[in-house]
């Protein structure tokens, strides 16, 4: 614990959000950048892949999600940086794999050629697998930097649940199956709640897990915490994919780094074409305010989780 | 613990070799079974290719490894199973992975259509990612079966760092790059171990560590035990590849389940085609030997070790 106190960061209540926004984007980036091999080690070219696809930009939004549950529990800052990259690798190796010609067949992501495009599909695969392996690697060496082994184990299967059949690969796999068909609201929140709402849902519950101290036992304090964070977690999951299927009908290639429209050109379903335009709208706002009357208990420590709930709902890109 | 002694098999060096043998593939077989999500569970096709992937066939020899040397220092039994089942998911997510077109391009693996040939190409890459996620839950929930969370988060970390870009991931992206190159033996060596090496090593290590207790502070019993196991994964890595290569210019399709003389086709570099084919043997029966030598101090307790060495150099497929 001693190593973790001393690299504390400034308590999220005292700063305003735009600058702690700055403050722990730039932490996620620096913990990525130092957790990634570097790009001259061997395997070289496989290594300088996977910082392409990690450190190309992209929101941050999983670790900052990481941050503002674990701060709002008073966790231990580098147990946090561990859990923050470990969701970003995750969400960087789906990505990776999404772009390839057998699913989205896109050539350019955060307006930029895609992993296959520069590198070829059997390396932009490979940086997929890499990736993933990379994120429980990191995770595992948690209880060096002030969480408990067991909350470490404990995360470890969250994100991997997340992750896994019932979760992320789970949504795609429902997301290929559903292309051309018409899925009723119901069948359509299942895929976005496997699809992306698993993994933002795991960055929050990371977070809380990292202030819980020891996952096999933990504090009323802590459970009490963690269902407000689980609640937070299920409306904002949700949020951001009505927000992405929002955008991808009113957005433009230049401020998304992507092809704009494509999912309705794909004939996917999404909730704009499920609810319509102005509906997915009014859901979206539903939905931010949920997330703020979920921590409303948690008080002023949970001032970063409003902020970004606010950040996903409002967002332009 | 209490869960895991009430399972305990009978003590390896009670049973003849082939009745171990026996007894662990079966032990495996139902293990793997269990702990994949049942065909039928939602998304229903992505569970059934995993299943597909999974359990038909193949010679579980990371798992045999697994508990030859857990049991060679006296691990619970139901944390071995768990390990077992962690290093033999990463290992069928990587051959879901390499058969795809962009790879080896198989379409015969264990006599049977490979994953993509049966599924398509996109649900195979997602049986594979949704594998790797399952063998690190798996591996998560060993507390729950007699190891301690810090000697789970050391397992989680080591196979981690196996399957990843150091490792096996590493090892096939180095041979991508070395199709139609002529690698000395040096350049082999340490593509084979990453490639396979060090999957099997961490077999060997995940058994041991299943057995040391605490992983943070590991006795001078385990310590040295885990000195023999790694001088033994070593060369019971390394020989594994060898026979691999020498099965794959002797062997024929029918032996194999796989298409014979295919990395000579494809102008891989093989022990083979770097040493010739009596080197390549002799090599083979030098690390069979360097293999009993590593264990022979932990003495009768190896003895299911002594025979997986034999098993992997003398196999006809």
């Amino acid at each position: 614990m001693s190593q973790a106190s001393t690299t504390a960061v400034a308590p999220a209540s005292s700063l305003p959000f735009e600058h702690w926004l700055a403050s722990r984007g730039q932490r996620a980036e620096q913990a990525l950048e130092h957790l990634l091999p570097p790009a001259a080690a061997h395997p070289a070219r496989l290594h300088e892949a996977m910082r392409y696809a990690v450190l190309g930009g992209g929101k941050r939004v999983r670790p900052l999600l990481v941050y503002a549950a674990g701060e709002a529990g008073g966790a231990p800052a580098a147990a946090l940086d561990r859990a923050a990259c470990a969701v970003e690798l995750v969400h960087a190796y789906s990505l990776v794999h999404d772009d390839l010609p057998c699913m989205d067949d896109d050539v350019l992501r955060r307006g930029r050629p895609t992993v296959h495009v520069r590198y070829g599909e059997a390396l932009a695969m490979l940086v997929g697998d890499a990736l993933q392996s990379l994120a429980f690697e990191v995770l595992a060496a948690a209880p060096a930097h002030g969480t408990s082994a067991s909350a470490t184990a404990a995360m470890v299967a969250e994100l991997a649940r997340a992750a896994g059949s019932t979760g992320m690969a789970g949504g795609q796999a429902i997301d290929l199956a559903s292309v051309g068909a018409a899925l009723g609201r119901e069948a359509l929140e299942d895929m976005h709640r496997r699809k992306t709402g698993a993994l933002l849902r795991a960055s929050v519950r990371l977070g809380g897990l990292c202030a819980c101290g020891d996952g096999a036992a933990p504090t009323e304090a802590c459970a009490r915490r963690m269902q407000a964070l689980d609640r937070y977690a299920d409306a904002v999951g949700l949020a951001f994919q009505v927000v992405d299927d929002i955008l991808d009908v009113e957005g433009d290639a230049a401020t998304l780094g992507k092809t704009a429209g494509k999912d309705a050109q794909r004939n996917k379903p999404t909730y704009v074409s499920a609810l319509g335009l102005d509906a997915a709208r009014r859901l979206a706002g539903q939905l931010r305010e949920q997330a703020h009357a979920a921590i409303a208990p948690l008080g002023e420590a949970a001032r970063s989780l409003a902020g970004l709930a606010d950040l996903i709902v409002l967002r332009k890109s």
